[in-house]
Parts: structure tokens; C-alpha cells; sequence
């Protein structure tokens, strides 16, 4: 998951994600509950357990590069696992979902974009993200959204 | 893509998402310039082109029912494509991007909640999200979300 978020101008004109206001209609609206997801589920085969919203998420959208060498796939395959656990210890850090079928989408959920921000600026993160501009993928886009309501089956 | 989307009091509280201001100081930050994918480029294996934000991102994170008979796979797939197809079709669609991989990620865009909701009520696209509760998943969030930026290599 090396996620190039580059938020900072984002963070510095919204510094919080709790400024939306939700309408009392929606108080009977279906959402999750769970809080956090357990720590040792895989982040690729589940749905994010997120808190009410508001809160952010970071969808990033990728194109792997198809003349990547085999080391640097490998290395690609341990830097996504490294940075799925380092997110999770990140503060505002609420959940990720991920999925490669030859697009990969990636998206990770946010407390705040000051959150969002301290992650970008990690600095094992900052290393992925130029590895991953240089080596890993072809394309990507980045969109940082506010999640403004969520339901569940 | 049979997306439940149930965007009808989130559609109700705030109709318009050009009430989110851009500070000048994101005058700068790269964005995608071409406002529409073309029509014959496959939505599975693309990066969307959106326009510059704000705009609307429905994310649709789903787990497959795995009791699901060998006709009720077929089926799926081609109400999955067909409501692509009818997506492209819609007023205020901006593009979609999809992947699997055990998970399943959807996200489409569009340019309101207005939008979104006369998708979610489309008759065709209604009865393709009662189908994918009965038959397709066994569990799924939807997340509506308002990206507020987005940048792209």
C-alpha cells in the first residue's frame, strides 16, 4: 500500500472532518458499529469496520508497471504488507481495503486529514511512495474524499 | 456493479456538492485534465478521468456469497456489466473503477448527489441491487463520499 497521499494543502484548508453536519433523518440510517477491525484479520479479504461517519478516505487507484523485474516485485510485495501493518499503528487510522484485478484500489480510511498527513509524512511511507512512482507503477491516481454517510448488508 | 446505493437522505440534506471551496493555495496541484473516459476503453482495467474536484465517489466494498450456484455466477456477470453500461448512460457519471480479488471494490463517481440518487433509482439498477442481496453477497458497505482533491502520475 504505498499510498503517494500528498494532502498537506488539503489538511491545511480543512483541519477537521467534523465540521459536516448530518441531518436528524439520518438518525435511523443502517451503519456499522465495530470500531476498529481486529489486528489480525487480513486487510485484503475484509470490509473495513469503520466509525460513524464523518471521516476521510484516501482511494488510490494503480496501474502496476508491467516491465517491473522480479526483485523489484518482490520488494513491491513486501513494501505493500509493511505499509499495511505501519498504517495500523498510525494514529487516526480506521481501516483499509484492497483489491488488484489488474486496476488495483486501494482504499484506506482516515479519522481527519491531519491524519491522513502524518502518514503521508512517515518517513518508511515517504520511501515507498518514491519506489513506488520510480519502479512499481505506470499510473495512479490519488482522491482524498470525506465519507459523508455509510450502510452495510 | 449492482450497487445498492441508498443515497436518498444523504441526497435530501445537501444537494449540491459545489459547496465545498477550494483555497487558492490548490491552484497548483496536479489533476486530471480529460473529463470523460471514452466510451470503448474497458472500466475494469482503467484509471477513471474525472474532472477537477468536488465531486461525489460511491464506494462499493463487497464478499461474493460463495453458496452462489453456477447460473446465479452467470447472471452476476452480466448484471454486473449491463449496469456498467447503464452507469455510463446516466446523468452526472463521471467513471468507474473496479477491482477483485477475493474483495470486491467499486467506486464510481459522479458529479452530485442528485445524480447518484437518480442512478440508485433507476428500475433496471434497483432490481440488480435487490438480486445482489439475495443472491450475489453475503455482506457489503457502501460509502458515499465527497473528494475534495485528487492528483495522478
Amino acid at each position: 500500500m504505498a499510498d503517494p497521499e500528498d494532502n498537506e494543502k488539503a489538511a491545511s484548508s480543512q483541519e477537521s472532518a467534523t465540521s459536516t453536519k448530518r441531518s436528524s433523518s439520518e438518525a435511523d440510517t443502517p451503519v456499522n458499529t465495530k470500531k476498529h477491525r481486529p489486528k489480525d484479520e487480513s486487510p485484503d479479504e475484509q470490509i473495513a469496520q469503520t466509525p460513524r461517519p464523518p471521516y476521510y478516505a484516501v482511494i488510490f487507484t494503480s496501474l502496476r508497471n508491467t516491465t517491473t523485474t522480479t526483485s523489484e516485485t518482490e520488494a513491491y510485495g513486501k513494501t505493500a504488507q509493511r505499509m499495511v501493518e505501519l498504517a495500523r499503528q498510525q494514529p487516526g487510522y480506521l481501516g483499509v481495503e484492497s483489491a488488484r484485478d489488474g486496476l488495483g484500489i486501494t482504499v484506506s480510511y482516515w479519522k481527519d486529514l491531519p491524519s491522513i498527513r502524518h502518514w503521508k509524512q512517515n518517513c518508511e511511507h515517504v520511501q515507498a511512495q518514491e519506489n513506488g512512482i520510480q519502479k512499481w507503477y505506470s499510473a495512479y491516481t490519488t482522491r482524498i474524499a470525506l465519507v459523508e454517510r455509510d450502510y452495510s448488508m
